[in-house]
């Protein structure tokens, strides 16, 4: 093993992870290529890094150390470090085996996973990992590790209760606010509720973002644990806790290859479930044209697989395959869902919002034993029409540091506003999800939360040319212009006249 | 789309392509992910880079600009420039695709292939599409394809003649000396080599370490050319001319995730021969244990894809299986690897490598009409023999700077030398090529032109306890001890008693 003794250069900017930059004659005399792991030794400690190589940026014998190497070993200009090649970690040999076609044993993926979680993975070899995942997939021996694994390297919480309930939408259609009215529903007939949503990636609001409007949702472990056993119900922000971390890591490879692995898919949802001290699961498939699943027979299949991950799990997992052609309710942008929310609780919301609401609840009552089989609807929409819920989420609010006493119209929603009407008459014929999103984020949703669209017209039904179709709403002029001209470009509804096709055909001689 | 004018802060140093950092305040102000492609626009230019964002580097309102970008848009500290979402080139698609299992059309590659080389896709981007072609193979058309766009989009050569020949090893044999000798045989018969080869990656010695031990070889295209016009033969280095670059790029990937796809492995062979110039080629496929190819049926295969790829490409393509299973000769390491080929074009070297070099000369020399079907062989024996090569060997050093007159015994060999004796009696059964490199390398190949190893014995034959196994050479004292060190670990000699195996069993009864 060849060593070199390098003298310290300490280099302004965090990286992510350990990487350091060598002289490229150096480079070649302890034999390293340029992503290979070096040993960087000093007197008091020992780490492995990531080495690139360079002829600019270090002189022969320095080594270039950034922020994150220069912390771990404080580093001082000067300072000797002895570099050697280091081994690659044994993941990379069952990323190797996973690509080749291979089954991953339990402790493979352990390894695998522990390494993603230290940021001892190169970019080359995560990319490798989740092509594979995505390629290979893997079998529900493979997922249950993974999800085990996932939930392992990171926080975890307890409750010391027989249920722990949650409920996940794998997401896919706009304007779904359902857990601001499902959450306070279970929550008022006495269950616990500790639910960690995300932020929206692609779409214009996700849950933590419309529970923003209202209330603080970056919460910590102990804060949510203590809501929880306090008040039944939490709708917290996941990111602000380190619960399967390891997701949110791979999840950023799968962003930049917009890919969605069906194993990983399955893994991440259960491994945050679990890791949040979760046992008894409702998952929420949307499908439809334009939602993330479009058809019955693929909500149906991951319906299975989710059940079956669930039974290996030891937890209760019970699906809803819910219809996710067009948005629910009317309200899409953090604002206006929280609003509509709101008004739902107070008993004047859509009929999409509180059937799907009132639905789930039912399913998780059931699940929880807080109604018996069959009588879940009956209780949730009970529970919704008597003022419990809304009197639970106004308790939710309170303990997550926002204002119970607030009104849906004293949300405040962007003042820069625009109608757009029907361009001739028509019906209805269809909502196109994704350019509701695009819309939507164009004017600024989810990070200006006033902005974002208000559909006065949905699925079915006749409009008359310049019958006004939907609202758009922003906080700034030139995003209200963004978003104008995203909705010309990509209209969000379909109008088709009555007659669909027309076919001519000369009269058949006889 | 969001825009946003930031102000430059140039960060002074490289990273190989274009990459800016922004903050991650802007970031989420315009919408954008880690590994996002922003547009950066000034006044004078355009250009799209990658953004990483940060909460430290850079303040909010900067834009920090590693040296490639700072330099293609001239920018000096607090300059302007818009910053806006820029979309994913179309090849990223087409990556996609070949990860999902599709075909990629002649046009899809293409694309492909020039934003490798333009150093327009991410590392995960490039990474997802090496491992796809790991994974999901490519057929005929798509390799056909692959090698005329890595060819397109690089630089040529070109010879005014009908047969234009070279040989290419696969590798994985040590000591593979053969160039050395097959060049100025098939040159001394007037036909025309332009040989390029690589240093080694993970071996002791590449042909152009080799080579570098006579004569210069890093040579420029017109170099190349004219030295090939005036003496037929060139032993150049392909790492310092621009032929087919894109795999070069490539094989960095490969090399990180120790996978070596046939798909890529054919293109990079061809693209690289018809990028020279080159329209017939023989491909030597070194196959037996601790080879890269292990069986002869494996071996079959390449041949046949080799031979079917060249039949697509319009060039001719000739394949020799020959024997991988242990060193050519007895020389390992740049230095005693030039001494032995010298000492072979006198006449006095080992078997094994004149016959392999002879055997390869004599496929060219029919391939090239220099000889009649079925009398390569002779021929190439005569050209051997009669000082015809050796006298071209003396041209071709001497027209790429080396001295023409140089003996076998006045190339420099490492002054530290330690020989190793048999620690038993027996049979040498098996040689292990991957310690043999392992050896070289430490004791300091390829870097210190004097380091190897000597092979006193080789597979087969009878040894006595005592009697001398191999001598390792050296350049300093400290890689001998390593080498040395290595050597104790991984033994390069399996030996074997005569009783392999001892049954002993009760006489059958009767």
């Amino acid at each position: 093993m060849k060593r070199l003794a390098l003298k310290a250069r300490p280099l302004d900017m965090e990286t992510g992870r350990n990487i350091v930059v060598i002289h490229e004659n150096d480079s070649q005399e302890i034999g390293h290529f340029p992503g290979d792991r070096v040993k960087l030794i000093t007197e008091r400690k020992a780490i492995v890094a990531i080495a690139n190589e360079t002829n600019k940026l270090v002189r022969p014998g320095e080594l270039g150390a950034f922020r994150e190497v220069t912390e771990a070993l404080s580093l001082r200009p000067g300072d000797v470090v002895t570099v050697e090649i280091a081994p690659r970690p044994q993941s990379v040999a069952s990323i190797k085996k996973k690509m080749m076609g291979g089954k991953l044993t339990f402790d493979e993926i352990g390894t695998i996973v522990r390494d993603i979680v230290d940021g001892n993975l190169s970019t080359t070899e995560m990319t490798a990992f989740v092509v594979s995942e995505f390629i290979r997939d893997m079998d529900l021996d493979e997922i249950v590790a993974l999800t085990q694994h996932m939930v392992d390297t990171g926080d975890r919480m307890e409750f010391e209760r027989e249920h722990v309930l949650d409920v996940h939408s794998i997401g896919g259609v706009p304007g779904n606010k359902y857990a601001l009215l499902t959450v306070p529903i279970v929550a008022a007939a006495g269950l616990i509720v500790p639910k960690t949503s995300s932020r929206a990636i692609t779409s214009a609001a996700g849950t933590a973002d419309v529970m923003e409007v209202l209330a603080n949702v970056t919460l910590g472990i102990e804060e949510i644990k203590r809501i929880v056993n306090k008040v039944g119900g939490v709708l917290a922000w996941g990111g602000a806790v380190n619960l399967a971390p390891a997701d949110d890591i791979i999840i950023n490879t799968e962003r930049q290859l917009s890919i969605d692995p069906r194993c990983q898919l399955l893994a991440s949802v259960m491994s945050k479930k679990l890791a949040a001290g979760v046992n008894s699961i409702l998952i929420d498939i949307p499908t439809g044209p334009g939602a993330k699943v479009e058809s019955i027979e693929e909500a149906r299949n991951f319906a299975h697989d989710f059940i079956e991950l669930g039974h290996k799990l030891k937890v209760q997992v019970e699906v809803a395959v819910t219809y996710g052609g067009q948005p629910v309710g009317h309200a899409i942008g953090p604002a206006l869902e929280a609003k509509e929310a709101l008004e739902a609780l107070l008993g004047k919301g859509p009929g999409s919002l509180i059937e799907k609401s009132t639905s789930l609840a039912a399913i998780m009552l059931e699940l929880g034993g807080a109604a018996a089989p069959g009588l879940g609807k009956e209780m949730a929409m009970e529970i919704l029409r008597s003022g419990k819920a809304h009197q639970k989420m106004r308790e939710i609010i309170a303990a997550q540091g926002g204002n119970p006493d607030i009104k849906p119209e004293e949300i405040p929603i962007g003042d820069k506003k625009e109608v757009v009407v029907a361009p001739y008459s028509g019906y209805v014929t269809q909502i196109y999800n994704q350019n509701i999103n695009e819309i939507a984020r164009a004017a600024g949703a989810p990070r200006d939360k006033g902005a974002g669209i208000l559909l006065l017209r949905k699925k079915e039904g006749k409009v008359d040319k310049g019958e006004p179709l939907f609202e758009i709403y922003a906080e700034h002029e030139s995003k209200l212009d963004e978003a104008l001209e995203v909705a010309r470009r990509k209209f969000p509804l379909k109008i088709e006249g009555m007659l669909l096709e027309k076919i001519t055909h000369r009269p058949r001689v006889v």
